[in-house]
């Protein structure tokens, strides 16, 4: 047998597989109400509009052609001036050229992170920060630092030992906690970004999930009109198709300066050549179609859901435990006394009381967040939902470490 | 404005932009021949098998909710246990447990690449090799070497300071050249690899187009047959379906160790969670239907192209000009007299014959070659071939370097 574990580089050690992944791939039970996913529900896909335009595009034999042979590493370019259309719209103006199509935004924060990070470079985040992200970054070997507040500056370069690569933040609806920044907090990370010199990954991915509260401008809009536009600014902006159209299309986009553009385009010739051309050619016919006016039964739909899991919450969870009140997105997070453990919790809750969630500490880098955990609320329905946190709330009465915790 | 240049990691210094890719973006041409691409003639992808295939999968209800939705890293089991059966056909035994599906070959060889190559890490590959290797190996930072021969275990001992992550072999139809090793060379090599310690890629883009002469065991299935079974082997063998449906898909594989395809399997996940979940499904219904019955005609047409290229060069090249002659897959090679630079002589062919091709210094880590170049005769018909090939050569005769070259 090969002994294969001396044979991988070190950046390897970051990938260990977690037993919550472990536990979390056994859900697929009818009986066991998951609130652990990030996962949209199937029902509202335009499945009609997709396979609609799958027909038109591979009915036309020269689209068809196109559609099945290798393309241009940067994406399809009239969907690329469709995003720079909805990106504009966003206020942060911007051509195709500005665009890159990515597998997913998941990949966004790959490459970016490829072209930016080196081994022990520090990465700022916030703390719980998405777990795709960590694990984006992560295979680039950084070590994490807290994202700059206000006022900050002056400790940040004392600590300025190690090459700062990047900040990475989601300010809308954020993953894990369903929080969001403020616009004051905004405009304070972009001038803490600035005197720090620090590119900026801003996560997009559930912009366009805003169920109440009036929407705030992205990172990349603010930071274009104070730098005079998208190629003077340091924000790479993420976004995806995965929350509005449907996920398993793996479409997503970075915008960003052209100067990052030209060379993420060379990470994605490298790694993938390009994304798939037919999926490419159908989200540009189905996105025209549906969109903005798919988003209008998505955001009803998952604002009862959410609406349903704060009633359930309220009702059922015993003294002790707090949860966000998020405004839109797909989560929301739960704070449970110290003494207990979240990872710990996450089996009975499987085995006792046909319910999972995500424990809190997979979103931080640094293993704390051990009695927090993520519900999502945008995969199961009002009745399951108030079912499942009922559950969860007569697991957690049982727990002793519960007693006397309010 | 950002100087942006600074913020990179050191690996993004390995992809700068060739003056070629960019030269050879602007073929787009009507009455423009190009050899430069791998491109197969869309003319043979199975378009209606395709179609119909996403009309059955997005026409139900159940499966177009899962084709559209989130799926596993490690890809759509029936395709990987589809597979796994052409694999076991191929002399390589597994399971589909020992498939990871990926977007395309290429992101195999990144994949492979992330996991195993750390900087100054020395990685063996022929000279020529396959550019897009290059490009996906690269972004890690190896040193290159050549791949070991026979009787060449203690030279390579002695100049072992550095880690030796890697092989990387093509061993049919080799890009660019279009040879294939011969038994006895794999047998050597994969005795050379098990004396170093060394896992090996075996890229197997080009297999099924074989046009002549017998069909040679895949290292894979070699190595198999030696050490006991692929879990007990060093090689990691990369496939795609590039070549025998479309590449426009992004789909292809390695078939690996378990112990491997776990870590792969990480990879995947911090990459970009996983390849397109509709593209996977149609892909499994399309090869059920269309294999192997479809590589006839696609061996049929290309053979007849590789026959006409051969025949127009043994025509229309003035002497010292050499060529090889391959038995299989979309390329052959040429050398011409050491003064010529093939770089320098695309520019001309553009402008002068209106005819391209890529330059062999491309194929090379170390920037020789620049007397040779690479044709790909998949594309063209043979009128188109004779045509260009004919203008290649009347090019070629007018350059005072050919005088008395033979």
């Amino acid at each position: 047998m090969v002994a294969w574990e001396k044979h991988y580089a070190g950046r390897a050690r970051r990938m260990a597989a977690s037993e919550i992944r472990e536990l979390l791939k056994l859900l697929d039970q009818p009986d066991l109400i998951s609130f652990a996913g990030g996962i949209p529900d199937p029902a509202l896909f335009p499945t009609e509009a997709i396979a609609a335009a799958h027909r038109r595009v591979l009915g036309d034999p020269a689209r068809a052609a196109a559609a099945l042979q290798y393309s241009a590493s940067e994406g399809y370019r009239p969907l690329r001036d469709w995003i720079a259309g909805y990106m504009t719209g966003l206020g942060i103006a911007c051509g195709g050229e500005h665009i890159l199509i990515t597998s997913g935004a998941q990949q966004a924060l790959d490459f970016i992170a490829k072209l930016f990070v080196a081994p022990g470079d520090r990465v700022l985040l916030a703390r719980p920060t998405y777990l795709g992200a960590l694990q984006a970054l992560g295979a680039y070997e950084p070590v994490y630092d807290d994202l700059p507040r206000r006022g900050d500056n002056r400790r940040a370069a004392r600590r300025g030992a190690k090459r700062r690569a990047l900040g990475y933040v989601m300010p809308d609806f954020q993953n894990p906690t369903g929080a969001s920044l403020s616009r004051e907090e905004r405009e304070e990370l972009l001038a803490a970004a600035a005197a720090l010199e620090l590119p900026l990954i801003e996560d997009a991915a559930y912009e366009a999930l805003r169920y109440e509260g009036e929407g705030l401008p992205a990172l990349a809009a603010l930071e274009a009109a104070r730098a005079g536009g998208i190629d003077a600014g340091r924000v790479l902006y993420c976004g995806t198709f995965s929350k509005t159209v449907a996920p398993g299309f793996r479409l997503g986009w970075v915008a960003a300066p052209l100067e990052v553009i030209r060379r993420l385009v060379l990470v994605k010739q490298a790694s993938d050549l390009h994304s798939a051309s037919l999926g490419q050619m159908v989200m540009h016919e189905v996105v025209q179609e549906v969109l903005p006016a798919a988003l209008v039964p998505i955001r009803r739909c998952y604002r009862a859901r959410r609406d349903a899991m704060l009633a359930a919450l309220a009702r059922e969870m015993p003294p002790g435990v707090q949860w966000t009140t998020p405004q839109g997105g797909m989560f929301l997070w739960l704070t449970l006394p110290p003494a207990i453990d979240t990872a710990a919790l996450l089996a009975r809750a499987i085995a006792e009381a046909r319910v999972a969630f995500v424990p809190g500490r997979a979103f931080h880098a640094d293993g704390s967040g051990g009695n927090t955990l993520r519900l999502n609320f945008t995969l199961a329905d009002e009745a399951r939902i108030a079912d499942g946190v009922g559950r969860l709330g007569a697991l957690l009465r049982r727990l002793p470490e519960m007693v006397g915790a309010a």
